[in-house]
């Protein structure tokens, strides 16, 4: 395949399986940016709302992926962890020529599930960095992912084709795309998502204990340190399953530190350490200014390694 | 001392000590309640920056104190806690007559201080609960206390007028008051303030330690979570120093929760206490409304014990 067929085969129709509020963000930005684009969900009210703004979304999962199948149009799935596999099956068995990305929070075990259904030859892995504590698609928006990071899976083995079309939607929907493995995405996200998520609800718990006084007393750093405490349980199970052997890595990291601390308050010395680390590190936060990755053609050799190497860098990826 | 003579006492001239965030936004708040209002600061550009715009202030100690003095002034103790014991001296050296409070957040160290020094019948705590990442007087606002909670420290020995003094003053600045003791307000910040800028910090390196791909891949709940690392370290030292016991109560109520945690993911049970416990804490963070306490009389019989009894249920003063 040349070039320019690549090109013109970047930016199928895309079809989004799942209308929350990320699949239901994609399915707007991928309007916007002028894309052919239809959708699945099961759910009567997001079905008819978004039917109400003039989307082509139905709840028949098989006549959508036949759609999508006669149509070449890139598959995105974005329903729960929990549900993938299932729908993953019906994907082998009800379409047979779109290429696949995803937007789920886990990345290796969706990989594990799209080698064991032998859909890897097709299948680029992706997760946006957006989010919020509401969920659904009344709170989805077109706006949610712009300049928001977007890896997209880069394994050793991942084939052109399907990473050009997720990177080129991840493009479309206004995001920046962080080209990684999906162990190296695990292992990161592990620490920035879903470890926020732990600590956001010990801190909410710990402090409720404190009993209606305490939560009365409470000003902007409970707050803010507890917001994604709201996220919808059955999110932040996904996470914490879905991605056990990392969350618990950074979670033994974090306990570290708390024992540290403690042990420092028990001697009376004050916490220096980790307060330095912490503003330095927040400070880091505060004066990101990715890069950008130019100059590596994917399909060159070795371009999947150069690209997980700049993006190990802190590089983003902002064309095709 | 009768009911009337109360009333016109309560709102006496503002002398604020220390012209940071919260002290200067005192000094503002007071000025725009209309209240003769003047201060004290050694920062020359705070000095300036607030001269500028009108305000008296000085450089000169104890020509405040006794400017204060004269004027039967009260004095808002708004500096560092490391700093309030030499200001007190001073306080106690250049000063007969006027009441006090301050805006410290470690209410027991403080009262400690002031019995020490034999002020106590002059003295009633105050602690606003509203702050800023960012320090300062340029960060200092009017409005920076509107509809925050602000504990007056109401103990068994408390006395009416200056406690009187004190309620007048916060609610001046727009806030409401939870009067409670010294220890209950201290443990109660040690969970919804003090813990979180220790589990911000711990979250923050833990993140960090995963390198730049980590942070560049770092969405809302990381930010959320990390906020207040970017507090000015000796600001945080402060907390944790001075409120050790209850700190340390904190982190381990938090350790335990964590170390559970981390004992749910061995054992690939699911995190479901975690996630509810947090999910119903938020909840109940949000649905806060907090009641109005009324009808209790400073100076009848068990006043001080009625107060804090309500606002260990949630309620808070809105009126003197």
């Amino acid at each position: 395949m040349t070039a320019a067929s690549d090109t013109a085969n970047d930016r199928p129709d895309v079809c989004v399986l799942g209308l929350g509020l990320i699949g239901g963000s994609v399915l707007r930005a991928a309007r916007v940016a002028g894309r052919e684009c239809f959708g699945f969900d099961v759910s009567a009210s997001a079905l008819e709302a978004a039917a109400a703004e003039g989307f082509s979304v139905e709840d028949n999962l098989d006549a959508v992926l036949r759609r999508a199948d006669v149509a070449g149009a890139l598959l995105v799935v974005a329903v729960p962890l929990p549900q993938v596999e299932e729908l993953l099956t019906r994907v082998v068995a009800m379409n047979r020529a779109s290429l696949i990305t995803d937007t789920v929070s886990v990345k290796t075990t969706v990989l594990q599930l799209v080698r064991k259904l032998k859909l890897d030859n097709r299948y680029a892995g992706g997760h946006p960095m957006a989010g919020l504590e509401t969920a659904g698609w009344e709170s989805s928006s077109a706006a949610l992912f712009d300049g928001a990071p977007w890896m997209v899976g880069t394994e050793d083995d991942t084939h052109r084709m399907p990473w050009r079309q997720a990177v080129a939607l991840a493009l479309d929907c206004g995001a920046q795309v962080v080209p990684i493995d999906a162990r190296a995405h695990d292992d990161a996200v592990a620490r920035v998502s879903h470890l926020p998520h732990v600590l956001a609800e010990v801190l909410a718990a710990t402090g409720a204990d404190g009993g209606p006084l305490a939560l009365g007393l409470a000003a902007g750093s409970f707050r803010d340190g507890t917001r994604v405490a709201a996220a919808p349980p059955a999110l932040v199970r996904a996470m914490t399953d879905g991605n056990r052997p990392a969350v618990m890595a950074a979670v033994e990291d974090a306990l570290e530190r708390l024992q540290q601390a403690h042990r420092a308050l028990a001697a009376a010395h004050p916490l220096d350490a980790l307060i330095t680390a912490g503003r330095k590190a927040r400070a880091a936060l505060d004066e990101l200014e990715p890069g950008e990755i130019t100059g590596i053609v994917p399909g060159d050799p070795g371009w999947r390694e150069a690209m997980r190497s700049k993006a190990h860098e802190g590089l983003r990826l902002r064309a095709l």
